[in-house]
């Protein structure tokens, strides 16, 4: 029995981060694949304040929260380090995996699931901006390899596309986001991304099912 | 002149937080008192993208967001820690630190300048019963010693009482929230919280001048 569960959802960029992480440490784990329409006993019981994926279980103690989560990860495993090691490159990185949680990705999934008209677009615009700028003369967030703000912007680097593409909501164009649209680019060619990433077809259809669903309500 | 400078308000929770870390940690620093209503330059040009205080200066360099600040602060320099030791312990704490900021604090203050009717208040009442129950058989946070989350918890430590007395909404009581009103006696009754809180007089003052100029509006 695996000392390490996570219960998750694998279509979900919340999940894929620790999967992600757990395997850069090296550390085997069973993932439990959970029903969010029908919550079960195990997550409630392990994450009673938000009832959300994913939970890690250590020898079943439960930690949540999928930042908290990876930063545990880095600090209870051997292993290659996920966070850099100095402390004004960590501080970096935690301001920029905050920006990405709490303000691209609502902007970005607000203006995906709306009418998709440009004032609908204008708070995500403004937020990828600000990433595009950072992402100036740089190849990942954190320099020339893979990362850990890389792990946390995986929502902009996967899913945005597919849900573009099942919605019909464009939001990254390379003339309006070079250099966000670049980090793409190379982020979708890393073997790293590939081996941590759901199937494209499945979430497509999963997406388009979801906007088909909106547009006939 | 000293290396390290803070950007801050000496009335704001999130600027005494860094204080209060860098006072453990025994890092001279210098406090660059902001005016909020026309931002400096300096601060501006520290965080271009929040424009927020409170920012470390650190060599010149800057650190942005509360949380970031005391991870750096820890990390980068010798004396008591301020997070735990044990990574399972450090995942606790980091967990309720963000629970506080992104749960308590908007709900709270929400509250505290509703009309106070008991619809308002029942989402500060649903996250504090949250912090209820994680206070439950505890001193602090943390257990016996007043540690990161405690200073992380200074909002409702000592400015919510103040907000309630201005405002005359009343959010804490300790019929509804024995255990959190007993944290914040112990709380308040800590040598180092009366070292690290503004006047409360001068925050009375400040926080009934907005409540009149609020109910003449």
């Amino acid at each position: 029995m695996s000392r390490v569960k996570l219960l998750g959802v694998s279509g979900s960029p919340f999940s894929r981060r620790i999967e992600w992480a757990l395997k850069i440490k090296g550390v085997e784990y069973e993932l439990i694949e959970q029903d969010l329409q029908k919550k079960s006993p195990l997550l409630l019981e392990s994450n009673p304040i938000h009832k959300k994926i994913p939970v890690l279980l250590y020898n079943g103690k439960p930690i949540v929260e999928s930042l908290v989560i990876i930063e545990y990860i880095d600090e209870a495993f051997e292993g290659p380090s996920i966070l850099p090691k100095d402390p004004y490159d960590r501080a970096i990185a935690r301001f920029w995996a905050k920006f990405l949680d709490d303000k691209c990705l609502p902007a970005a999934w607000k203006a995906l699931w709306s009418k998709g008209e440009e004032q609908d677009k204008e708070e995500a615009y403004e937020v990828f901006k600000v990433v595009d700028n950072e992402l100036k003369d740089k190849k990942f967030f954190g320099g020339d390899k893979i990362g850990f703000v890389d792990i946390i912007a995986n929502f902009v680097g996967f899913w945005v596309g597919i849900v573009e593409e099942a919605t019909g909501v464009v939001l990254l164009t390379s003339e309006k986001f070079p250099n966000l649209c670049a980090w793409r680019d190379e982020y979708l060619n890393c073997s790293q991304v590939k081996e941590n990433m759901p199937s494209r077809e499945m979430l497509l259809a999963y997406f388009k099912a979801r906007a088909e669903a909106a547009a006939n309500k």
